[in-house]
């Protein structure tokens, strides 16, 4: 008789950076998609990283609600009302997560007006990077770079201690 | 007998975005140069905005004292000690030295290690924009969205209740 073994692999957490993109058209920064696309390819080579934009919302939590419960995404709301972490708070956040066992770790940029009660209570964290208003192309750009540079705090690489 | 009357024109803020740029070559983003740019000229329609580089902070601070006494430019350090303020705040802080006489407002953003305390000395203000670390490049994205945000809240333009 043989008893079969699961390898337990090391446990990998995915961050997904989502983002509210209403339909309606509007104008768009090259530029700033750009650098977000850059600091995330950067932020792949230590975590599996994915970028996510829903219409709405109720999109987003819709998906969420797809996830089986097992795996449930653990949700990261930027907020003005949140929490302020350093640079080192947050790659500590992120870590914790990664070494808990959180499959899925959801990032997720609000829309313009903000979020809804209902959002708010389904998120695990809500975060904020200061007083300052930024447009939504911009936050994206600040959250991939952030993401990108817990992964290299957590990693030991000097990127951080250099700026 | 004729008097000559001097014509007060109305008064002119010029805004200076410094950044303290070490000579040794450095693996710089052109879609940040270029985002920051592209503020700093939307900015521009609002008030003359002028972008400096120095190589070092040194420079910078000898720079400030070649200015004349008459104009001596009122110096804001982004600085993650300082006060943050909200994006309305900081357009009521460039509105009050638009209104007050300010020739020369220069908002400045650090060396990687920070500012000297001769630096802070020399500055009217310290501003934060978030316990977050960015990097240089970003920092000055982030303030020249900032210096425009300001600019149309003061002209009631509705970027930033957009946002």
């Amino acid at each position: 008789m043989h008893f079969f073994y699961i390898l337990q692999y090391p446990h990998r957490v995915k961050l997904v950076l989502a983002s509210i993109s209403p339909n309606r058209t509007r104008a768009k920064s090259d530029a700033a998609a750009t650098l977000a696309a850059d600091f995330l390819a950067r932020a792949s080579r230590y975590a599996t990283c994915e970028a996510q934009a829903h219409g709405s919302e109720a999109a987003l939590l819709a998906w969420l609600d797809r996830q089986s419960a097992r795996t449930s995404p653990f949700l990261i709301l930027l907020d003005s009302r949140g929490r302020q972490l350093t640079s080192q708070e947050f790659a500590a956040q992120i870590g914790r997560h990664r070494d808990n066992g959180t499959q899925t770790l959801v990032l997720a940029i609000g829309p313009a007006d903000g979020w809804s009660d209902a959002a708010r209570a389904r998120a695990g964290l809500l975060l904020s990077f200061g007083a300052i208003t930024l447009p939504h192309e911009l936050a994206r750009v600040v959250l991939a770079e952030q993401i990108y540079r817990a992964l290299t705090i957590l990693a030991g690489h000097p990127y951080h201690s250099g700026h």
